[in-house]
């Protein structure tokens, strides 16, 4: 069983336009609304490939409680820590190819709701959980090394821990000694100040982060690893919805640490999976057909440049 | 007491953001909600006047769940159908002075529930009602003239009646003997066909509306009656929301028919009320102090081109 830390899920509203015009009014063509967030994605993808899983993480409200139902509709095993407020709600306004995302600011989480997360997450990893995963950003209120607590639960657990987040929570998780970052391209160069990919990579292994994969969105994906460091990407551009990509990728890498993969296996099935997602017209949700096509199609390459860089 | 249908009411949200920017992300700086559409505004406003008023509508799902509780906590009296379905939610994005909204379509009604509706309207009616206003568009699935049923029940008691609508709903109504049509200019050309505001009342009351009362904005509000034609305005424009002026102005014609007010004078309370929606922050409310202030400046005045018209 995987745990997913969802610390700050969402309820998402997509709202389908002719197009979008500021200042107008707009008739909604198509809503459709179900639970997401990082955390929640990465736990349906999971799902979706048969793992069992359950999200640890915080809801309020009355779109909390649309959350709840709507992962129970979904069959998602939960244990989401009711706060005061109400769990945040996006927007996403589609008109021809164009998203235009709201995202309400969420609750403010005091001590004690942040103490009952870290305390449902314990107890998922004492119940034979096979790895974590914390993605997303932290809710106002949350400690800013939120994630390093957890990261600690689990390496004294040996259980591996991939950490999908930026800035000061990303570089906490490092320090604490997360087997995996797995920020994209925009959120590892604003953790660390760095532009290079590979450089800046080295600052959270240099942390303490066992290993950094940076999703470059269409270009692929760099691995920086202490085995070696590899790109892999898809032979060919995918059109398609983004949203998620990352999310399907950290379930891939999640997979992988669980089963004991090398890591150009696992870079390999997180870079199709990612493709998968771009595939499948929602957040949250892989085609798996193409997941499994595009899986020996994958061009995997250790990086001399990496390897100069170590 | 005054009957208010609200057939297709809303749960309202606003999103206020630093700018729109169609295909980016937006972090919403602050967040509202209140249940809405244009007979739970006129509601609204009737119970902040001190005017004992019951809402008739229809409700489903979540969001009729929360609409419920928020005119409950407003200490609004509603009669709702459950209704299967969602209740329509609108988002408003305020960025600057700009609105950007958009309308969810709203559950379809079934012949059931309208009749329902008619039926709680009927015995709110009988239950010692001086006015009823039907205000607002009518839901997918309701009859084009559903209104005008309604209209027949409050004439059978000789209880004066207000329409707010477009289209053949109000047309329909007016056929059916509404004592009062009050669109805006724009509903007014849509449903007439006919641009010239005196002319297209004029058809209005010749399909059988005892008079017709156009919104014309900041220009004010022109009134075509059996008495006389008459327009009024403010003597200065006035800065604010407009959204719900015309509610305002719905609700201060059923309290002026309800207590046998002169055409004149209820249209000096009818622009001067509207004038103190434009400057609460939201639509459903009026600056009551200022509709006090601004009561004796209305300027009114009998039309000449009306009495030719006529």
């Amino acid at each position: 069983m995987i745990v997913v830390v969802a610390a700050n899920p969402a309820l998402d509203l997509t709202y389908t336009v002719d197009a979008l015009r500021p200042g107008a009014s707009h008739r909604v063509r198509a809503v459709t609304q179900r639970g997401g967030g990082k955390g929640v994605n990465v736990a349906r993808v999971l799902s979706q490939l048969g793992h069992s899983t359950v999200v640890i993480g915080l809801a309020g409200g009355v779109a909390g409680h649309q959350l709840r139902a709507d992962l129970d509709a979904a069959h998602l095993r939960h244990r989401l820590v009711p706060v005061p407020g109400e769990t945040r709600r996006t927007v996403t306004v589609v008109a021809g190819g164009d998203a235009t995302v709201f995202n309400e600011p969420g609750p403010v989480v005091d001590e004690v709701a942040w103490a009952a997360l870290v305390e449902g997450a314990a107890r998922a990893l004492g119940d034979g959980a096979t790895g974590l995963v914390c993605s997303g950003s932290l809710p106002p209120g949350a400690p800013a090394d939120g994630y390093a607590a957890l990261v600690r639960l689990a390496r004294d657990r040996r259980i591996p821990v991939v950490v999908d987040a930026e800035g000061v929570p990303l570089l906490a998780a490092a320090t604490a000694g997360a087997d995996l970052a797995k920020p994209n391209a925009a959120e590892l160069a604003a953790t660390t100040g760095v532009t290079s990919h590979l450089q800046a990579a080295r600052v959270l292994r240099e942390a303490g982060a066992g290993a950094v994969a940076v999703s470059l969105g269409a270009d692929g994906m760099l691995a920086v690893t202490g085995q070696g460091t590899w790109h892999a990407c898809t032979p060919h551009r995918l059109a398609g919805n983004p949203t998620g990509a990352g999310d399907a990728a950290a379930a891939a890498f999640a997979v992988g640490m669980a089963g004991g993969q090398a890591w150009a296996g696992m870079l390999r099935h997180a870079v199709a999976l990612s493709a998968a997602a771009v595939l499948a017209p929602v957040a949250g949700s892989v085609d798996v057909a193409a997941y499994h096509r595009l899986l020996p199609d994958v061009h995997v390459e250790e990086t001399d440049a990496a390897r100069l860089d170590r």
